[in-house]
């Protein structure tokens, strides 16, 4: 750790052991008993008077209590999100009280296999039993209650950690504001499963596994331990990553033929990671950890995901890492859907990261950005939503009002391309409608959510499908139809999704566009028309007339129909009821 | 083997073994000495009286000579590629003399680490000489010669087998017609190297694999072999794959704690595949030839791919599987892009298929139809490009007139969105031109080549990178530009790789057009343009002049133009000189 770094570092800190009380007949996991608990936990940062800004972290596999700040002088003593958590950073310690805990089963302090049972005198080993994700956080719910603390602002995770803050949201949900599940899944992939598999199979097949009872024997199972943790390395990774960082470069030791070693760098690195983990971690808790992952499964155990998040009272924030394969941004997709189905407040995003399911510890920036937007300001922290509202220009705020005149106070809204978030905001605020919105820009999803709203990371032309039938009053679509591949397919949506449809797009049929081709034999461009041919983002062209055609071909009711034009001429030949000839864009209220 | 599949069958085989007669100081290898030598081979088919109708298969890593028909009744007998292979199969034994052998470092009869070192009387075990894929070639190249054939009409392979038939094509070309490279790689990636290094590890750390020299000693690194054989396995699937074949199905067998395993199906497969591979495998022979793969690098052996293409004069077809992740399609687009910039001649298709690297053995179907159009017809088979010839409408006749009007005959042709290849079957019928075509429809990519073109599958608007500067006479780009996302660099694109450009293109200027925009305030449709506005391909639409405009913004020259009215309005207003009004279509000439 560099001097310099030590300024917006959490410290130097220190893992706590917490013996947790029991009852006399010990701690009923799903499959087993633990009569005796001891949690290891870190704390930063200062617990609020009223107690209303505490996090809780729940780290991955390999991770442990130690998320931020120092043990020591040594570089290696670094918390493992020591990017991510400290004093103005993502998770900001100077208005956080963050936890961090080792989970059950693990090896850093918190009861595992390694640990002494207390009917034996003897570490656990083969006698541990069978743990799973919603024991984990049970017994994080044991080490809170122990910290005589009653609600969590926000429970944060990756990966496993990731599982374990949505366990915790479904589990526990009069106690969670908000949560923010990075990288998960609702179960793990049949592949992500087939790697855990052949990495225990490499630890059990190691002869000085021993059936798990290794401990005090002087033999260890470090060559299965370490194939393990390769393969999970491999997986972290992103193959382009991979390539970045090693290529097929070589290193200058002399070619050697033991074990069939190559000079390839990278087997020097997966040797390493393999080395350095056998150090660190025990084979038992991988076991048992990797196992429980494997094992985690919402939809077997609750049916549905949808019933599964039923309980949630949490704001969530689901975030997928763009180029994670092992918990591939699809299955972060399949959770969002789901709690957007069940009706709960939920935002996604798809985090351009290159690194991988590693992304997360290491593509730090984005991340955090998002992170800060999404946690509640605790204390009297400046209302963004207003600043946003403020900056509207004048020529949007006629849309804006045109629109707003359109939709009743207190309904539900779905704004699909909802750009910078300030009709989002106009209805939250004139209208009290939580609106939730959809858009592809990563960008835009950062304001929404800063701006207090739920998002949707979605291309609109596929990004409906999971919003069940007649869930919205009214689906805005503003100035966005004319740059869909399938505008028809995305007008059916919006009808199934929403009761009533507000669309707004540049209209091809105004006098000027026709004057301008018919006379100059030039594609028009004009005010809602600002792009040369070559250089459009508009690959649908239409008129006024050919939208109303649609409608009456598709059986789509046209409620109302604003006309907005951008010149006098414009706006006499609207007064005479030629809307086609002079709107410049046009507003339509539409109903099935 | 089902009964009625057997008339499909190359039938009854055996696998023969040849002696091959080596230099009294032995075979040098690229990095040691062999001191006799027996390959183990299959042939099916008749050779022909001239010998010209010889395909060579070239296997995979655990494959064998065995590729088809069967040797005894029992299901297990089949060979492996049995599906592609036979009469009237995609390689078919009706007209092609097929070879398959065992590679050198096998363990399926040609001599391998388990083969008795003649020098000592035992098996080489630990002592066999480090190979490479080079010398699989050449061990193969002595088979040939002793089979007493000159020339190969094909060699073909997939995965390690693409890497040896292009190895066969580079080393040999004076031998080879065509070159079939399947799911291959000019050197494998990070990725894929770190999964062969963790598999070789694992039998390595297999206390009895012994340093290698198991044999005779009732102990063989079963357990380390099959560990690498299920990391193999994981990464020959795509994920979809494995998804569909066994999600998270779990069998009925009572949970059992011991090893830690789940009762997932996915676990029961890999431990099946795990132990089925121990019994027809050895463990040596996959330390040596997944090495042999990890090393191959055309790069670093001759400096780059074009210089390791250069000796090439083989027709070359590079396939890529769309979902096979462990060599990618974009490993496969470096092959055949490095083959055109070296100028040879060469097609490339990305097939879709869900099987993942597996599905070149898997994913039939496409496969056979695309190698069946390749493959040359030795005898006197049809002509397929009169046919194409043939078929062509008279209206397309009128703009393929114009367009070989302005091709001088004998020069080098790129046709940008080739479509059904007609173009090239005129120009090569006309001009004695042979273009090469470019196209993202599979379709059309099958019919180019069996119309015995070279074709590239790729999108115009990515697809011309590859391609040095003024490699090319002429660039046709036909009612296409209106269709890619950028235009401006697509016009700019062809303009670098060709000294001229030839574009046609719907004109939206058109008299009756602007008309019925003018007038009925509606997107026109007509001839050029037969889409609704919310259904057309066209996502940019411009006028000739429009097209004029950017041309002389950006400094293109235009040579000539040549207008297409489609009417007699039309025609009398280009006759007038009012070519934007009248024209329906236009072509034009550009250059820099």
């Amino acid at each position: 750790m560099s001097r310099e770094n030590i300024q917006n570092s959490a410290g130097l800190v220190e893992t706590k052991l917490a013996k947790i009380q029991l009852p006399s007949t010990g701690l009923k996991l799903e499959n087993g008993l633990l009569l005796d608990l001891t949690v290891a936990y870190e704390t930063y940062g200062t617990l609020s008077p009223n107690k209303d800004n505490v996090i809780f972290i729940c780290h991955a596999l390999s991770g442990d209590a130690h998320v931020a700040g120092y043990h020591d002088d040594s570089n290696i003593s670094v918390g493992w999100w020591d990017e991510m958590v400290g004093p103005g950073k993502g998770i900001d310690t100077n208005i956080y009280f963050v936890i961090c805990a080792n989970i059950l089963g693990g090896c850093k302090g918190t009861t595992g296999p390694a640990s002494i049972n207390p009917e034996t005198g003897k570490p656990y080993g083969s006698t541990f039993p069978r743990i799973t994700i919603s024991d984990m956080v049970d017994v994080h719910r044991l080490l809170i209650k122990h910290l005589e603390i009653d609600r969590l602002a926000a429970v944060i995770g990756g990966s496993l950690g990731g599982m374990q803050a949505l366990e915790w949201t479904i589990r526990y949900p009069d106690m969670i504001d908000r949560c923010i599940c990075i990288a998960a899944a609702a179960s793990l992939s049949t592949q992500a499963l087939a790697f855990d598999i052949v990495g225990r199979n490499s630890i059990t097949s190691d002869p000085n596994w021993q059936d798990g009872d290794y401990y005090g024997t002087g033999h260890t199972p470090d060559e299965g331990l370490a194939q393990a943790r390769k393969i999970g390395h491999i997986t972290y990774l992103s193959p382009e990553m991979m390539t970045e960082k090693f290529g097929r470069e070589k290193h200058d030791k002399t070619y050697s033929n033991a074990r069939f070693s190559t000079n390839f760098q990278v087997e020097s690195y997966l040797d390493h990671q393999g080395n350095k983990f056998v150090d660190r971690f025990d084979a038992n808790s991988y076991l048992h950890i990797t196992r429980a992952i494997d094992e985690y499964d919402l939809i077997e155990k609750h049916g549905s995901l949808e019933k599964a998040f039923d309980t949630i009272k949490a704001k969530v924030l689901v975030i997928a890492l763009s180029s994670d394969w092992l918990f591939p941004p699809e299955q972060s997709v399949e959770i969002a859907n789901a709690m957007l189905r069940a009706g709960k407040q939920v935002s996604y995003c798809n985090l351009q990261a290159p690194h991988g399911h590693d992304a997360f510890l290491v593509d730090i920036k984005n991340l955090s950005e998002i992170m800060k937007a999404f946690l509640p300001w605790v204390g009297d922290g400046n209302n963004s939503r207003q600043q946003s509202i403020q900056t509207i220009k004048p020529s949007e705020k006629k849309e804006y009002d045109n629109i707003l005149d359109m939709i009743n106070p207190g309904t539900k809204v779905l704004d699909l391309g909802c750009g910078n978030s300030k009709l989002l905001s106009l209805l939250a605020d004139k209208k009290n409608i939580e609106g939730i919105g959809v858009d592809i820009d990563i960008c835009h999803v950062i304001e929404a959510i800063d701006s207090g709203h739920d998002i949707f990371q979605a291309d609109i032309d596929a990004g409906m499908a999971m919003i069940p039938d007649d869930t919205y009053d009214y689906a805005i679509l503003g100035e966005t139809l004319q740059v869909v591949r399938n505008p028809r397919l995305v007008l059916r949506e919006m009808l199934r999704v929403a009761r009533e449809g507000i669309v707004s797009f540049p209209n091809f049929g105004k006098w000027s566009h026709r004057l301008h081709l018919g006379i100059t034999g030039r594609m028009p461009i004009g005010n809602s028309l600002p792009f040369e041919w070559y250089e459009t983002p508009n690959i649908h062209l239409f008129t006024l007339r050919d939208f109303v055609d649609l409608c009456r071909q598709d059986g789509i009711k046209i409620l109302s129909t604003v006309c907005m034009p951008s010149c006098n001429i414009g706006k006499l030949l609207v007064n005479m009821g030629f809307r086609n000839l002079g709107a410049d864009r046009v507003l339509v209220k539409i109903a099935r």
